[in-house]
């Protein structure tokens, strides 16, 4: 499923550009559909705000001539034809559901990169030799219901569709209903076929503003493994009990959140760890902490890396452990993804073809990229985004990384289906 | 207000002690009423059940010939007269209020070991000089209405009558309505007058236990600051934040618990530092902290000591500031309050008459003596209770120390109270 190298953009394409302004209007078009008084969007998975949203999409896509298909969990795919029916398409695409509090980009520049490099071609009247394809994936927040990334998921057969239509948002819908009631229960699973795989995307983190680049070339997703550590200690009184007899959780919770980092740290450029939650008990300001439960979240580029991380937390949780009991429990594990090779070096070439120097990045989050290139060669074109923050209604980007990056996507999706004539 | 030294006790009294047996009933009778199914007891301030409490301990005073006295705040004075009315008296007590899942011993303890010293005293028909009071000070536990301490404080003057009488407990039920509800709304407060107050009361921590000591010679109270520490970084996704570009709250977090924690270790083996309470935001296992607020509880024998922990504190995080804001705001402060040292001389002779050596202990915790000690000369008698642990349905202490610390309370009132004819 690796892809060969691509082949140039003949010379007569080399000046092609999309349209920053069209594609900019349809972002602020679309995050129109649960705007938030703060400038953000609230449009959750399979809600009726969803339904407003996809059907802008199709309609969209239909007056560029695409033919729209929905499969069985929602997933919806705009497909321009290319010259040879035969071929596996070039796919591209994101999805439009957001986090509560989400804003205009994350997921919904993807799909819209997507719909502008149809346009473009539309426009111009440009063919390719294999057909081209967006994809709406459905749920990838996983904020109504989970798991996460459910669309692709099912597609490339990560978990089956009868686990996804079962499950249940917090007032006990099932995701089948939620879809029909929206009328996006389409037909039934096709096997994931495909001949490239791009996702343009936000960066949701700050290395490509603090790096002043624009085009972040993704090597990869982060392989992740998630923890809960459990420390049982003696809760006491503050004021009686001299330091010497304590058997305090939270001071030893400081000492894993320390060991967290700490390890981190020692495993490369690449490597992530945190503690984003903690729970002590019984919380008061004068009882000395009995119990800490605590999250720990390790992500490495390669399992080599992951597997070390793993160990220097166990064996650093059990050197803590002294008078009192320090458990370690995976709870989550997902292996790093590389993206495909030539994949990649068509992001890296189209930024230069823009005057860009793209910069190799690895994705720290899940992206349905990460699902898809498990089934197909793919790679991920990311903008920065202002400040590196994302799941939030500030979300900010320029208009004019949008456009590169979208023109990045133009360039690389035309050379991965094929130029008639070349 | 400091005692001189106390007289010795006159041979003829050396070998009296009081009935082991009869405290231990009693504290068993009294632990009826809230009794829980685990063994504890939950008789919150001025509720029904408290009442009850009273009405018992005022029965059995009365019993043995005390006239009983209330005031304003519903403390009860029981006095059994002396030879010479014109002294002032010499005080016992403590309070019968609870924790909801308090245990039998705490305050209980200290009112019916004074009321076994009057009960022996009547037995044996022995008069003292200075007339003998034990009182049960209102709310010192503080759990339905706040501040704690509260019937010693408005005695001593800490606080005023009014401000105590307005307090509102949970369900917006006045102190001073609840106070008459229980028909224990009394007289016009006095001002405070005692010839030397002593209070007998379980450790609430270890350290009698750990040393095996039975009898602990309390030195005097720790004086305490407390303080709200907050850490404003910038919440980000753990995934995509690579770790030189975070700022993570909950990472500084560990640093200024480790940091309270070190800084008890340096200043002598009577300070405590302790973080008890922590806010973690957003605390999402996939999402750096971006705020963190904890609490920080110092406390030390001595003001310098308390000082310099203070300074150490407001160093530390200043250092840890860095590019985030850590802020640092006293929200409590105590000072440390020393015993009467001829009182805490007469607690070590009582033990060493019963053949113990008592250790010299400082009190972590408040206590009513603690606000005594501002008015009057006084002093406390610590015993061990298991395993350290107070405030708990679990919380035990054994016969056989209940009736040692007693015996030290008989023998350090007489002296203070003189005999006759001495």
């Amino acid at each position: 499923m690796t892809s060969p190298a691509l082949p140039p953009l003949p010379d007569s394409l080399s000046a092609l550009r999309i349209d920053g302004a069209r594609l900019w209007n349809s972002l602020m078009r679309l995050a129109r559909i649960g705007a938030t008084e703060k400038g953000g969007v609230c449009r959750l998975a399979l809600t009726d705000l969803d339904r407003q949203g996809r059907d802008l999409v199709v309609e969209w896509a239909r007056e560029i001539g695409c033919t729209v298909r929905v499969d069985a969990i929602g997933n919806i795919f705009m497909r321009r034809a290319g010259r040879r029916g035969d071929l596996p398409s070039v796919m591209t695409g994101s999805h439009i559901d957001t986090q509560p509090t989400g804003g205009k980009f994350d997921g919904n520049y993807g799909v819209l990169a997507g719909l502008e490099v149809l346009r473009t071609l539309h426009d111009r009247g440009i063919a390719t030799e294999a057909p081209l394809e967006v994809v709406v994936w459905t749920n990838e927040e996983g904020s109504r219901f989970v798991p996460v990334m459910m669309g692709s998921g099912v597609y490339v057969g990560a978990f089956t569709l009868e686990h996804a239509l079962s499950q249940r948002d917090a007032e006990g819908i099932r995701v089948g209903d939620a879809l029909a009631a929206i009328g996006y229960a389409g037909d039934a699973m096709q096997p994931p076929r495909a001949r490239a795989y791009f996702e343009a995307h936000i960066e949701q983190g700050p290395i490509l503003e603090a790096r002043r680049a624009v085009i972040g070339s993704v090597t990869g997703a982060l392989g992740q493994r998630w923890y809960n550590v459990t420390i049982t200690g003696m809760e006491a009184h503050a004021g009686p009990t001299p330091m010497d007899l304590r058997q305090d959780a939270l001071l030893a919770g400081a000492e894993v959140i320390r060991l967290v980092n700490r390890i981190a740290l020692e495993h490369g450029t690449d490597s992530r760890g945190t503690v984003g939650w903690i729970e002590n008990y019984p919380n008061s300001r004068n009882v000395i902490p009995g119990t800490v439960r605590l999250s720990a979240d390790l992500r490495a580029a390669d399992d080599a890396t992951l597997s070390s991380m793993d160990r220097a937390l166990r064996q650093g949780c059990a050197a803590l452990a002294g008078t009192m009991r320090v458990d370690v429990e995976q709870v989550v594990y997902f292996p790093p993804q590389p993206f495909d090779p030539a994949l990649v070096d068509a992001v890296r070439e189209g930024a230069r073809d823009l005057g860009q120097q793209a910069l190799d990045i690895v994705s720290g989050a899940g992206h349905d990229a990460v699902y898809m290139a498990g089934a197909a060669p793919a790679a991920m074109i990311f903008v920065p985004c202002k400040d590196g923050i994302s799941h939030n209604e500030i979300e900010d980007a320029r208009p004019e990384h949008l456009e590169a990056g979208c023109n990045v996507l133009l360039r690389a999706m035309l050379r991965a289906a094929g130029i008639p004539g070349d």
